[in-house]
C-alpha cells in the first residue's frame, strides 16, 4: 500500500516551484513537502516561510524526511547531498544531468552499497518517460539505437532560426527568458547538456558506464547564415542530434548538429520538445515527443518519480547484468559537411573519403565521410562549422566481431 | 528475483509466430513455451510437433503452466478461456482487443477475485507502450485528453490513398497481404478495432468502463474520391483519429475519419505506424509513435507483458479509485464536413450550427457543428461520408458542472 512520504527539497526555483504547484493541485500522490533549503536568504518567496531553511543539515539530519529532492544547479554540491541523502537512508530524486553523467557509477554503486533508491526521469528529456520505459517495457528487446532531440533550448533556437528568421542571438534570448535556457547558455548551445543526457541515457539503454569527456559534443554556436541557406535550399532543417548506437560488441555515441529531410519525423519536433527516437529488434522505431524544458514539464516528471517512490520503486539497471560486455569508443566513421570563410582551414586530405565541396560568398563547403575523433579535432576550432549530413550513419572503423552481435 | 515463467500458448498465428521468434532470439526473459493448443489438426506448423495439442485442458489443467498466453481470433472463446486460466490460478496475457473491450468489467473483477493478472498491453497500438505509462507514468497526472491513430490497417490504406492515389481496394488488398489487416476487413474500415482499443484506454486513462456499442465508430469505408480531393485541395490529408475527453466529470470519446493539417505532427504518422496523444495538465502534450500492427510489434509488447510477470507485476488500475466519478456520455458537439451525391440526403437543418455547403461534380458538402448522435445516424447511411473538420473539438451539450472540474 502506498506510504505517505516526507519530502526535503533543496532548491526552489523554476522546477521545484512547479514541483510545488504539481503537487498541490494533483490527487492521488501521498508525499508532502516538509522543508525547503534555500541559499539566498533575502529573496522573497512565493509559499509561507515556515517551510524554507537555509542548513542543509535541516533536512539530512532530519528521521522524519523519506526522500531528499535535489533540485540545485552546481553539480559538486549537488552530489554532496546525494551521496549524504543515502547514507542517511533517504531516497533521492533528481534532474541534475551533469551530476549524475558525471557521477553515474558511484551513484549505481551508493544505491546498492544503501540500499536506497535515486531516481532520475526528469534528468533526461524534461517530460518524456524515457528511462521508465528503458527500464521496464525495453527490458527485454534487444535495443539497437537510441538517437534524438535531447535538448529544448537549442531546438528552440533552431526553430525560431528557421521558421521565424529570428537571428541567433535573439532567439537565445528568448529561450531563456520563457525558461527553456540553462543559465549558463554554453550548456546548451555547445551541446554539454544533451551530451550528459545522452550519457545516462546509454547506461539505461546498453548497460554501459561511460565519462561525459569521452562522449563527443558538437555544439549549435557556430552554424553560419550560409549553413542555414545551404539548410533552406535543399528542403532541409538543422537539429541538435544526440545518438547512440551499438555495433556488435561497441557502443557509440557523440551529440552533433544535422540536416535533417522534411520527412524525417524529427524535423517536424518544434520550439521547445525534445524527441527519443528508439529502435529494437522487434518493437522496431518506436518515437516518444514531449516537452523537454520548463517547470511544469520537468516538474511532473519529478513528481512521477516520488510517486514510483510511493511503490517502492528503483531502476535495477538490468542491461548490465543482462547484456554481453559491450564497450564503450569513438573509432568509427561519420559523414559531415564542413564550412569554413576563406582557404584550406580544413582540407579535403582530412577526409576518409572526400566527396566533394564548393565555394560561393568567400565560405568554402566540404563534404565526406570522416573520423569521429577528427570532428572533435574541427570542433575545437572556433573558425569551422560541422554538420553531419542527412545520410550520416555510423560506421565502425574495425570490423565487427560478428560473434558479439547479438542480433544480426 | 525473476521466476523461469511456464508459458501455455492458445493461437500459432502471426503474433503468437512473431512471440515464438522473439522468445527464442532475446535474453533475459525467463520463460519458454511449454504447450501450444491450436485448431487446425491438418495445417503444417513451422516448428517442432511436440509443443502442439489440441485439446484446452492440456494447458488449462497443467498445474505446471504459470501463464496462458491467449491469442486466437474468437473474442467469446478467448474469454472463456481467459476466465478459466484465473479460475485455474493462472496469470493470462492477451491482445484480442474485442474480447477485452467486451469483457473489461468482468476481467477486472475476476482478477480482483482470483487474485491472479491479466495484462494487454499489445491489445492498444501494438509495440507501443500505451497501458504500462498510463499505469505507471502518468498515474499521478491529471490526464485530460487521449487521442491518435489507433489502427494500422486504415492507416495504410489512407496512406497510400493519399500518396501514391492507389484506389481504395487495391490498397486494402496490400495492407491484408502484408498481414496488418484484421482477416474481417470490416473491424478495421468500419473504425470496430479502434474503437475496442479506445474502449480499452479510455479505463486506464480515466478510470471509466465503457461499453463499446455506447463509443460511436464511424469508418473509413465511405470516404469517396471527392472527399480525397477536396483534402489535397485544402493541404489536408485524412486520418481516422480515435479520441476521448474530459470534461467536468463526464468523458467524451468516439473514432471518425477527420481532415488533418500538414502541420498536425499526426500527419506525419505514415504507414502501419500508430500514434497515440496524451494531454495532461502538467506534462503537457506527449506524442508515442510505433508499429502498430505486424507480428513483431506486437509479439514484442506481448513479450514485454510475460517479462512483467517474471517480476509479479499487475495492472493496478489506479485511477478507478483515484479519480472522482466521472460518466461516459456523447452528449456533445463536434464540427463535421458530409459528403453524399444527388440532393438533400442531409439537410442543413439537422445541423446544430450550419456553416455553408457546395455542390460540384453532382456531390453536394455540407458543414456545420452537429450532435454526436446525428454523426451516428448518418454513418449508419451507406450514401454519406462524415469526416470531421481539422478544427473540431468536443463541447458538451449541457453547462459543465464547475464543481467537478479537477483542473480548470
Amino acid at each position: 500500500m502506498k506510504k505517505k512520504l516526507k519530502l526535503g527539497l533543496f532548491g526552489f526555483g523554476c522546477v521545484g516551484q512547479g514541483l510545488y504547484h504539481v503537487l498541490h493541485e494533483t490527487h492521488g500522490v501521498k508525499a508532502e513537502i516538509k522543508k525547503i533549503c534555500v541559499k539566498n536568504q533575502s529573496k522573497s518567496r512565493p509559499i509561507a516561510d515556515s517551510f524554507f531553511t537555509y542548513k542543509k543539515e535541516d533536512i539530512l539530519n532530519d528521521a522524519d524526511i523519506d526522500v531528499v529532492v535535489e533540485l540545485i544547479d552546481d553539480a559538486n554540491a549537488a552530489f554532496e547531498i546525494v551521496k549524504t541523502s543515502l547514507e542517511h537512508g533517504k531516497a533521492v530524486v533528481t534532474a541534475n544531468k551533469k551530476m549524475l553523467a558525471e557521477h553515474l557509477e558511484e551513484i549505481y554503486e551508493l544505491q546498492k552499497k544503501h540500499n536506497r533508491p535515486v531516481l532520475y526521469e526528469g534528468s533526461v528529456c524534461g517530460s518524456i518517460p524515457v528511462l521508465r520505459n528503458l527500464e521496464e517495457y525495453y527490458d527485454n528487446d534487444l535495443l539497437q539505437s537510441i538517437e534524438g532531440i535531447f535538448n529544448g533550448s537549442t531546438n528552440y533556437i533552431l526553430t525560431k532560426v528557421f521558421e521565424e528568421r529570428k537571428n541567433y542571438d535573439e532567439a537565445l534570448k528568448q529561450a531563456q527568458e520563457l525558461g527553456f535556457a540553462e543559465s549558463d547558455p554554453s550548456l546548451d548551445v555547445k551541446a554539454f547538456d544533451p551530451k550528459y543526457k545522452l550519457t545516462i541515457a546509454i547506461l539505461h539503454t546498453f548497460g554501459v558506464f561511460v565519462k561525459p569527456e569521452d562522449v563527443i559534443n558538437i555544439g549549435i554556436d557556430k552554424i553560419a547564415e550560409v549553413d542555414l541557406k545551404y539548410a533552406r535550399e535543399n528542403g532541409y532543417t538543422i537539429k541538435l542530434i544526440a545518438q547512440a548506437r551499438k555495433i556488435g560488441d561497441k557502443v557509440y555515441g557523440f551529440v552533433a548538429p544535422q540536416y535533417i529531410e522534411a520527412t524525417n519525423p524529427l524535423a517536424s519536433v518544434r520550439n521547445e520538445y525534445n524527441a527519443v527516437q528508439l529502435e529494437g529488434a522487434f518493437a522496431e522505431k518506436q518515437l516518444f515527443v514531449g516537452k523537454g524544458a520548463g517547470s511544469y514539464p520537468t516538474g511532473s516528471a519529478v513528481l512521477s518519480d516520488i510517486s514510483a517512490l510511493t511503490y517502492d520503486y528503483s531502476y535495477e539497471y538490468k542491461k548490465i547484468s543482462q547484456e554481453r560486455q559491450v564497450f564503450f569508443s569513438n573509432d568509427a566513421l561519420v559523414e559531415a559537411v564542413v564550412s569554413f570563410k576563406g582557404e584550406d582551414i580544413v582540407t579535403s586530405k582530412e577526409f576518409e573519403k572526400f566527396e566533394g565541396g564548393y565555394r560561393g560568398n568567400g565560405y568554402q563547403f566540404l563534404r565526406g565521410t570522416v573520423k569521429l575523433e577528427k570532428l572533435r579535432e574541427w570542433s575545437a576550432n572556433p573558425e569551422v562549422s560541422v554538420i553531419l549530413t542527412t545520410t550520416s550513419k555510423i560506421t565502425p572503423l574495425q570490423p565487427v566481431d560478428k560473434k558479439a552481435l547479438s542480433f544480426a
